[in-house]
């Protein structure tokens, strides 16, 4: 790979979103080539001419050597590196077009979170399978990760998981930087739950919030979430130590005590008494818990794990459960102890 | 036990800050008779004549049935339940007196969160010496509990840790109510430990903070603080399942995401560039990670265990460490996995 060669990296981002975006100039930090493909061509000539996404990252300067094109196909066939950024449930359908476009020896990254509705695949699944990579060739980047911070260049740790120990020390040269410092895990599966369930949670956190609950209630739904998204792991095979670490705990924190996060936007809203649409409007978009929930809570109830806090959002968001029995459902539950597998 | 007769458990708490006082009302809620000692004449009147203290809880209306007194031997002497809030460094004073003064069934609570300069004591150890309790009989309270959110009634959770299950069971009968719901646990170490050194982390988020730093570092710093919490807390024989729970994992971010929390106030004065004295005043008084951080370092360093965050606080408070470089010293320690115990 060109990664040894000395030529600088040739990377590619698909999607011009806030992480999209910041995930480019941090790329392009590190010394890749950076081509940014986006569908908007208003988005992707102010990328190209002005170095600026003033829609997603208002007055940040990009780093000057990032190309821009709408052009996916040119966009991807002669990149080292492909990451995916675009909305979760959007992922197949943009891939579709580039299955066998990518070089032989390419290596995807996917910077999504969610979980694919209908399939229950995660991210990088439905990368493998658009693109028709071996799972190998598929890494993960998660960890406590806000967009906006990173784009001013503030200091930032985060994890690469990756299946194959090559693909991932490829992906951590490509990125690591003074103020972007990746550590590589093997557990691609618990890292990816963690990323999915994680927003759906900050949901929960948001709506407690907006009912007018304090740091105690914030903490403790965090905390009995991070046990039901452990339990979730443990069944799906996940490394046990993942859950506790910068992709689990440190980016669960970190979505839901930023003001930023769409997902604790919106649980806000829903917590103060709006329904679901007026939700999504005055967050000005959906968030991606909302598409999330219920394949998560399926997956769970097909694995008879118990996710009250992931119950109680889909309850909320989709059932018709009033808002104020939220905090009872959440703090009220019988148990016995804290423990992770019940 | 007066627990299990029908008439009501007879409770005192000494200390009169935030939290001793908030404990008295969640005894009170719960249905305990309640006293509070302090040494204050002025508070002592306002709390048993006004039903407030306004110093520590403006705004917030105590329940009338609570008495107060400044004779603490008077408020021990019948007690079936003593909480201990005081200062942590002046716990073993206050207390010196009271020797042989309980009941021989009474049960004590530390409410307290440190480690006893010069001893290295735990505070639980430091009741049972001080009043000549066996260890069976002394309890901790402990969680996501911000003394001003349960101050006003807000849901929260908290831990019950007793060696003795009989001791847990009697402390979460007395202060159980439709707000404060408690869950025992047996690993009084653990959770001990979790309460003294969160301050400290929480002070070095105040510091990252005081020096600009966002959300990503925030998370960063609390995760990689409950792994050294942890390392800490294994080599002295707690439970691995205490961590992660609402003693661990919980308080450190209710107070690490608090603004009202001292240790993070004084922490923000030291990142925007004070001196120690200088933050103290401007905090308006100490905060116990100042004195906690040094037993818990000395500690740390008997047992071989890495703690870089602690180590880090107690040479930017204590060693001439220029706080600018605090961050760098906590992001870039070279690592090669996140795991706990290295």
């Amino acid at each position: 790979m060109t990664a040894t060669s000395g030529a600088p990296l040739r990377a590619t981002v698909l999607g011009t979103g806030s992480w999209g975006t910041t995930f480019a100039a941090v790329l392009a930090d590190a010394g890749c080539d950076v081509t940014v493909w986006g569908r908007s061509d208003a988005v992707v000539r102010q990328i190209a001419d002005e170095h600026r996404n003033e829609a997603y990252l208002p007055g940040i300067d990009l780093p000057a050597g990032i190309t821009a094109t709408t052009d996916a196909l040119a966009a991807v066939v002669d990149a080292d590196l492909v990451a995916v950024a675009v909305p979760s449930q959007v992922a197949r359908a943009t891939l579709a077009p580039l299955k066998g476009a990518l070089r032989l020896d390419a290596v995807a990254v996917s910077l999504m979170k969610g979980v694919e509705l209908g399939t229950d695949r995660r991210m990088s699944e439905v990368i493998a399978e658009s693109l028709d990579l071996p799972a190998e060739r598929v890494a993960v980047v998660s960890g406590p990760n806000l967009a906006r911070e990173i784009a001013r260049r503030q200091p930032t740790a985060t994890v690469v998981a990756a299946t194959s120990d090559a693909t991932a020390r490829l992906v951590s040269g490509a990125v690591a930087s003074s103020y972007f410092r990746p550590y590589t895990n093997p557990d691609v599966v618990g890292v990816e739950l963690c990323g999915a369930v994680k927003n759906v949670i900050a949901l929960a956190v948001g709506i407690s919030q907006g009912r007018g609950l304090g740091y105690n209630t914030m903490a403790t739904v965090i905390t009995r979430g991070l046990v039901e998204i452990t339990r979730l792991g443990l069944a799906l095979g996940a490394d046990p130590a993942t859950f506790p670490g910068l992709a689990g705990m440190g980016d669960l924190m970190a979505t839901c005590a930023s003001p930023d996060s769409r997902n604790h936007t919106l649980g806000g809203h829903i917590g103060r008494g709006m329904g679901l649409e007026e939700a999504i409007a005055a967050t000005g978009g959906t968030a991606e818990a909302v598409k999330t929930c219920r394949p998560v809570l399926e997956l769970a109830r097909r694995l008879d794990i118990d996710m009250p806090i992931t119950e109680a959002v889909v309850n909320v968001l989709y059932e018709g459960l009033p808002v104020d029995q939220l905090a009872p459902t959440l703090l009220s539950r019988p148990r016995r102890s804290e423990a992770v597998q019940r």
